[in-house]
This record gives structure tokens, sequence and C-alpha cells, in this order.
């Protein structure tokens, strides 16, 4: 016999809370007040079967992933997980599918001390929508629009390795399981404790979704600036060695969904950020500066510039 | 040319944060913690095209349902709404359609006081999911759990006018734009003010969305208690006279859709609640009680026990 909404609920979602007043099961959950001055920091990201990730994909990675890129986005606020609501549309039960997503969710939540907080199930084609909530000292956030001329600009980890594994899902050379790009792809780490660290660090930050040159045009956007990148010292995945420059450098430039950090800080900082890979386990690299000219600019090593693909993704174009 | 996904969110959904330290537009919203000891109150609930609003359902009226069923959950809990998230995957953009959902949306919005902190778009089968906010002293919230046995049972407005323009609709017979059980269906009214001005006189209460039973069992079931319902008390919407008593039962018992507000207060309470029609312009009736025998039972005027169909509304049943 198919389960019903509510049991399925209580057998898949349902876990005592530990940090909540009241977890999932009521109209809300109750959640106290961040203390100390903090400030709530909230986000959502909705991720859609065939589009977000595919059909076929393990379901314990979309678990992973649905709320990854949840806290990606707390991380490039500075924000201390908290918690999180699900809610899920499937088209129908299927019993293993979700065992396999609820792991692979609550492994990361329980890495990152968040936990479920409540959500909705209904039947629908396959669509994730997670909402989380994390803690920062507003004074602290690491806000796009808090970047400043001069500032060094920087990127946790390396770039490209995501997008190589979906260019080859897409031309239906799906790469095999445990493979380096695939990870990137089905299970991309949050830099939650970076994103922490950097709080009194960094000036502004942004987590690259939709490509690096794409969320750094969001960023010099929101701080009504221009950023000059150094091609040379970009962090390539180490998965894209046996691509041609040009192919290097549209999916480490353009290539998207590697949920890495962006961010700038001052040039006084560059000691204490360089400290950070050591303490942290999370590279670090300098890859240009943030410039009063509007625009985006990458050179080579030779001051020339290039002229990169520089669309990021947009799913309405 | 076709909105990109940043436009759209600009022209459609970006408004000056108001109440929010930082809104639209970040990686995250940043909204202050609530103050004098009281909690967050969050929500969630996932809106499918076909399923929760029909394909050519006026778009003004599935921005406001979006949002309504939401805060009827802040309602049933006593939390004031504060603010909310949206996640929409659209099949294409068409920009009279997102017009008139933010029109909806956002009428609702500003008439609770309640801002859009963030949000995200993306490309898929048309469906919505919002997360509320609201804030309520926790030792007031109107939880599922907090029944006592011998309690009033009360209902607000009156049922069944969603479930028989529901039913209409799937007979192929939709009524009229401005038809009161329309109205009913596609404009539900989220009992904000009653559910603040219950958190000192209620013990419990939960909102009618699967129907008035299967609520009631919910939290008959956390509070670990039965309930009697008379049924000549229950308030039948007036759209239902022409309907026979089997049909009026049905729909108005286990219709669902209604977001009314199911509560529980003890007897001494009875002239307070009473009192709140004439304050707020919402009728409230007593329609039973709580009862420390387990299970539901309704009776007809007389003390015989009716069998009406119990089962509400399931998404996977």
């Amino acid at each position: 016999m198919a389960l019903g909404e509510f049991e399925l609920i209580r057998r898949f979602f349902e876990r005592p809370a530990r940090r909540a007043l009241l977890g999932v099961g009521d109209d809300c959950a109750l959640l106290a007040a961040p203390t100390g001055g903090r400030a709530l920091a909230v986000t959502t990201d909705m991720l859609v079967c065939g589009r977000h990730f595919l059909a076929d994909a393990p379901a314990e990675t979309v678990g992973h992933k649905a709320l990854a890129v949840n806290l990606s986005d707390l991380a490039a606020m500075g924000a201390a997980p908290v918690g999180f609501t699900l809610a899920v549309a499937l088209p129908e039960v299927d019993e293993q599918w979700l065992a396999g997503f609820a792991a692979g969710m609550f492994a990361l939540a329980d890495e990152t001390g968040c936990e479920l907080l409540g959500g909705d199930t209904t039947r629908g084609p396959l669509t994730l929508s997670i909402t989380a909530f994390g803690e920062v000292p507003p004074e602290r956030a690491l806000r796009r629009d808090r970047a400043l001329a001069e500032d060094d600009l920087w990127v946790s980890g390396a770039l490209g390795g995501a997008a190589l594994a979906v260019r080859e899902a897409l031309a239906g050379r799906m790469l095999p399981i445990g493979h380096p790009a695939r990870i990137r792809m089905e299970r991309p780490h949050p830099r939650v404790s970076l994103g922490l660290a950097l709080r009194p660090l960094a000036c502004a930050a942004i987590d690259i979704s939709d490509g690096l040159l794409a969320d750094l045009g969001h960023l010099c956007e929101r701080s009504g600036l221009g950023a000059e990148i150094n091609w040379p010292s970009v962090p390539v995945d180490a998965t894209l060695a046996g691509c041609t420059v040009t192919e290097r450098q549209r999916l480490a430039l353009a290539g998207g969904d590697d949920y890495e950090l962006l961010f700038t800080a001052r040039a006084s900082q560059r000691h204490a950020i360089e400290a950070l890979p050591l303490r942290l386990g999370v590279p670090v690299t300098r890859i240009g500066r943030m410039s009063a000219k509007v625009g985006l600019r990458v050179t080579d090593g030779a001051g020339r510039l290039l002229e990169p693909d520089q669309r990021g993704f947009d799913h309405f174009r």
C-alpha cells in the first residue's frame, strides 16, 4: 500500500527538535530569536528535476545538493546555519528514493549544525524548495554591496569542475560515480566555516552559482564598481587538465555550479586571509582586484586583455 | 525579447526593504531578531499548477492564494506576519501573468504587514513555494498539542464553500468569477487578526486546509484527545443551501480548502470569544468539545451519532 502524506512525513522527515522550540508537525515551527544583536539571514533556492539535477542522479546527492546550495548562500553572507524548511513535490511515493534523499540532506544538516524545521509535501513534477536560516551580526554580514575600490579579489577552492561534469552529462557522456568532477557537480560543499572566518576580514562576498564572471558582475553592480581578474591566478580545477585553454577559460570563468566563495578584502588583510587555508582546510586564492572603473576585465600574465565568454547561467535565456 | 532571470526579479519582485535590514538582491535577506522574548514562527507551503490551482485561474488569485495559505498557518499559530520568501518555477516568462501574480501577492502582503524578503526564479513546471515568517511569544503560541479535555471547540467563518467550488470545477462546471464559492476557493482570507486575538484565549488551534474532521484529527492526535462535534452547530457556507444534507455534511466536514481557524478554549473564555466577531468582523461558532475519549464523534441535534465520510485530503491517497 502506498504511504499517505502524513505517514511519509513522519517516516522520512520528522526528527526530534533539538534547537527549535517546536519542530516538524504543527502549523509552524518555532525558533528562538537570535541573541546578542545578531540578525536572521534567510535564503531560498528551488531545484527542478531535469534542470538542477538529472532524473537518475543518486537520491542521496539530490538531498545533499538541495540543502548545500542554500547553505552556500548563508556562507556567502557569513551566517551560521540554524535551520531550514523543505517543500517537495513528488510525482509518486518512491520510498527508496525518499530514504536516500533524506539521508543525503540530513547528513549535511548534521555536519553543519542546522535542523529541518518544517515542510510541505505534495504531488507534482519533482521539485524541491528549501529555505534556510542563519544568524549573523548585521554589521559583519558579507553583503554584495560592500566592496571597495582597490579591494583584493579572492576565490575559494578551484573552479570549473562542476561545469565540466555538466557539459559531459549534457553530451551524453556522464562521468562515472566517484569522478572528481562529478562529485563537484553532485555534491558541492558549502563553504560555511570560511564564511564565518571571513566576517572580520572580508568587505563583500557572493557564492559562485552562475559562474565567476556572472557572479562577480552581480557583486560589482551592487557595489557600483568594476573588477580586474588576472587569469593565470585563477585556480582551475585539476579535472580540466586535459581541456584546451579556451575550454578551461570558459568552464572556470563562466561555468558556474561550483558554489565556491568569491570575496573582496582590503590589502591589509592579506596575511590574515592567507592563514585561513591551514586553519580551515579550504584553499583561497587572490585572483585580482576591485576597481572604480566599471566593467570586468580579464588579463593574461603579460597584462593583455582577454575576451572570454562572460555570460553566466540565466534560467530564462 | 524575453526577459532574463535577473531583469524578471527586478521588474516584478524587487521592492525597497521596509522592515528587513536587507531585502531582495543579495545572497540572503537580513531580518532583525524578534524582541521581547518573542520567537520566530516559520511555515512553508508549495502550490503546484493543476493541483492547488487551475492553469487558467486568474494570475492575481494565484498570487493571493500562494501567500494566503502560508499566512493561514501563521494565524493558526497566533503569529504576527513579518515577511516571506518566494521560490517559483515558470515554464516561460509571461509578463502579463507575472504582473497579475505579483499584484495579488503584494496586495495581501501589504494588507497583512509582511514583506517579500527574497526568492528564487527558475524554469520548470509552474510551481510556487512560499516560506513565511512571523513573531509570537512562544508561551502564547497556539500549538496543536495544547488542547485540554472538556475544552470548547470553535471554528471561524463558514465551511464548505471552497470545496463546493472545487467540486464544480473538477466536474467541468467552473463557477463564474465573483460567485461566492469561487471566491472562497481562489481567494481564501487568512484569519491573521483572529489568530492574534486568540493568543490569550485559546488553548490550541489549527487551520482547516484538509477538511474539518481531518484537521481536527491532527489536533486530537497531537493533544492525545478525542472530540465531539454537534453537526447542527457547524456553520455551513450559504452557497451550500441547494445541496442535500449528505452533500452539505461531506463538503463542510471533509471538504477542506476553507482556511478557517479551528481552535479550542476553556469554557471560562466563552464570553471573551463571543465578543470577538464584533471587534474583528470574523464570525466564530462553538461547534463541540474536546474529550478524553479518543476518536471523533459527530452527533445530530438529538444526540444521535452520525457517520460522515471522515477522510480529509491527502496528496498521496
